[in-house]
């Protein structure tokens, strides 16, 4: 019972830090896109695919979330924007202090897109806002159309579902339609888009989505 | 900072009601084994054919933890055995207390195996002792191979890693091999078994490994 106040003064310090970095972002007109999912959804994939797409020029950079390793940001950084891992060390989530510490050396009016990789987990990541402008909840068909009603929390504050690996539909009992039921009941504003990266299928319309936002 | 403190109080506080948990277990011959995954890796599956394989005179109950809804809970009351959900309501993780409290109208002494189904979550359960004999953390190969290296201290407390889906392995790029290494890597002492609810291979060996160890 103790706890309560203590998290909440740890999420009143992470909303204080997320405003400001919210007011530096829409300052230096960058687009901050925060991707939430559980473990292996395809978040890292998706965004390998979405940076090979993008010319040259483009100035984008990635913070990439884990407990552990910096596979992510070795995967990422291939694609030659500027990636930098966040490794929290047993943390469960990104929080608004460890995006302030590592945009610290970032010239913060270089980047016009600023795509996060949250740690893999359904749960946490959503009650740490980062400061950004959308939200996008990757949830893989391979997970199961129910997890909008058993993770509510999270798919309300999406901007946007990615629901990601369409490819692997014949072989899943995942029933789109319930899915896409289940996303507008917790939340009915929020754009729905169906990926595969493996078949490329969706990957145009995710382009738009993070190209007229920006 | 001040959060370290308080986060240890919690876990001593888990910690003494867990032994405890462990100490009625085997005073009443009750076999506790905790389940531990990403959301969607296919522990109710799991759960369902097990439950499914037993005869209807086993002494067996069933814990199910979610945030919200009680969809496993239903699911799994079809087989005929004694289920209760937990229902955290926001919470990431089951902890003692919750299954103090759910195991408070049943008799002890009527349970031989109890099967405690986590929040699908492959980071914050971890830390939580329910007063388990063993925990399994169940890995679909949908979400990749890398999640030993990624989630450490999950698998590190792992008696058995159950590789899951493996009907799907054609389909997706997954390495077996991998897997098993970096398994080893972080719990070399870890069975490893390799599962498809689909096809029903590798439920024998599960199957085993529940009565074995009863």
């Amino acid at each position: 019972m103790t706890r309560v106040p203590l998290e909440r003064k740890v999420l009143n310090e992470n909303d204080r830090l997320a405003a400001d970095l919210r007011q530096g972002f829409l300052q230096h007109g960058t687009r901050c896109v925060n991707l939430i999912s559980s473990p292996g959804s395809g978040k890292t994939m998706l965004l390998e695919r979405t940076l090979a797409s993008f010319e040259r020029g483009r100035r984008v950079a990635v913070l990439t979330g884990d407990i552990q390793t910096d596979n992510d940001a070795q995967r990422l950084a291939r694609y030659g924007f500027p990636v930098r891992q966040i490794t929290t060390g047993g943390a469960c989530h990104l929080d608004a202090r460890m995006v302030v510490n590592a945009l610290a050396e970032w010239q913060p009016d270089a980047i016009d897109l600023l795509l996060i990789e949250n740690v893999g987990n359904l749960v946490c990541p959503s009650s740490y806002d980062l400061g950004e402008e959308a939200r996008v909840v990757v949830l893989s068909v391979t997970e199961g159309e129910d997890k909008p009603l058993k993770y509510p929390a999270t798919f309300h504050r999406a901007d946007l579902v990615v629901l990601s690996k369409v490819d692997l539909l014949p072989y899943v009992p995942f029933r789109m339609d319930l899915a896409r039921e289940y996303i507008r009941r917790v939340q009915p504003d929020a754009e729905i888009l169906e990926v595969s990266c493996t078949t490329g299928d969706g990957l145009d319309a995710w382009r738009k989505w993070v190209d007229t936002s920006c």
